[in-house]
C-alpha cells in the first residue's frame, strides 16, 4: 500500500461512509441495519469481533487475522459514528498518550 | 485535528513507535512488557479492552469511550506488531469491502 | 466428587455465601469489594474472565481451563447476585432448554 | 425451584445430555453441530455469550439476562465437555476458593 492513499485516507473515507449509510434504508446497508437495532447491538459486534481477534490471533492463520481486525475496527467505527464521536478524537487520545513514553506510559495506565 | 498531522500520520508514527519498543526492556517499556509475556497475553488484553469498549458505549460518558476506544485501538495494533501484520494489511481489507456497497456488502458478511 | 457433597450443594453454598459477603465490607471481601464498584465493573469481569476462558480452552492446560471457567462462574454469580437474581432462575431457563432436544432445540436458538 | 430436583441436578443431567449429543449427527443437534465446527468455535460462543451476558446486565430486563446467563452457562459446558473436564472438577476448584475466605480470598486472585 503506498502513503499516497495511505491510512489516513481510507480510515476517513470509510468514515464518510458509514455516516452517509447511518441513517440508510436497514434493508440497503449493512449499517444502517446495524443502528436500526440500537447501540447495544453495535455494541454487541465490537464485543464478538474483539473475541473473534483474539481466537484469530491464537488459533487462525494471517489472512484469518487480518479479516478479523478489519472486522473490528470497521464496527468501532460504526459505534462511534453512532456515539457521535469522531475517530479524530480517539486518535487524538492516541497521539497523547504516545507522548507519554516508556516506563512512564506504563505508570499512566491503570494495571 | 487537522488533515494535515492527519489519522494516517498518527497511526503510522504509533506503529513504529511499538515496533520500535517491542523488543525493548520489559522493565522500561508497557510494550516490550506485553510482548515478553507473549501472543496470549496481548490478545486477552484486545478482548478485555473490547469488553470495556461496550461497557463505556452502554454505560459511559464521552471521554470513557474515547479513552477505551483507544486502549482498544492501541492493544490491536500492539498485538498485530506482534504478529507481523502491518496495519496496512488491515486497512486495505477496509479498502476492499468499502468497495462492497450497500446490500451487497451485507451479504458478503458471513452472517 | 461425591454426589453427596454434589454440584448444588457448592453452587448453592456459594451462591449464599455472595449474598452474605454483598454488602460486607470492601476492605474484607473482594465480592464486597466488586459490588462497591457497581454493575459496570462486574459485568466487566464477567466479559473479561469469558475472554480467558477462551484463552485457556485455546492455548492452556487443563488446570488453567478449570481455573478459569471457576472464575467464570464465579463472577456470574456475583453478578446475577447484584441484580438480585437467584441461580435458580437460570438454572429453570436450562432445565425449560434442555426439554427442547435435538433439532428443534437448534431451531429454537436465535443464529 | 425445589431444592428436591435441585442445581446438581440439573447442571448433572445437562452434562450427561451434552456428553451423549456431542458425537451424534451435527445435522440433527446443536452440540453436535458445534463440536464438529471445532474448539474454536465452541470457545467462541463463551465468549459472545459473556458479551452478551454484559451487554443484558447493564441494558436488558431480567428475563433477558436470565437468558444469557443461561446461554453462557450451557456453551460453557459444552466447551468443558469438548476438552474432557468434567464440570464437577471445576466445582471443587470454586469449593477449594471459598474456603479462602474474604481478604484472604482476595489477595489469592492474580489482580
Amino acid at each position: 500500500m503506498e502513503h499516497a492513499t495511505g491510512h489516513g485516507d481510507i480510515l476517513a473515507r470509510l468514515e464518510a461512509t458509514i455516516a452517509q449509510r447511518r441513517l440508510g434504508d436497514p434493508a440497503a446497508s449493512y449499517v444502517a441495519k446495524l443502528n436500526a437495532k440500537g447501540i447495544a447491538k453495535i455494541a454487541q459486534k465490537v464485543g464478538e469481533e474483539g473475541t473473534e481477534t483474539v481466537i484469530a490471533a491464537l488459533t487462525g492463520d494471517r489472512a484469518e487475522l487480518v479479516g478479523e481486525a478489519a472486522d473490528l475496527i470497521f464496527h468501532l467505527m460504526v459505534l462511534l459514528s453512532a456515539k457521535d464521536v469522531p475517530l479524530a478524537e480517539v486518535l487524538a487520545e492516541l497521539q497523547r498518550r504516545e507522548g507519554i513514553s516508556g516506563i512512564a506510559e506504563k505508570a499512566s495506565r491503570s494495571e
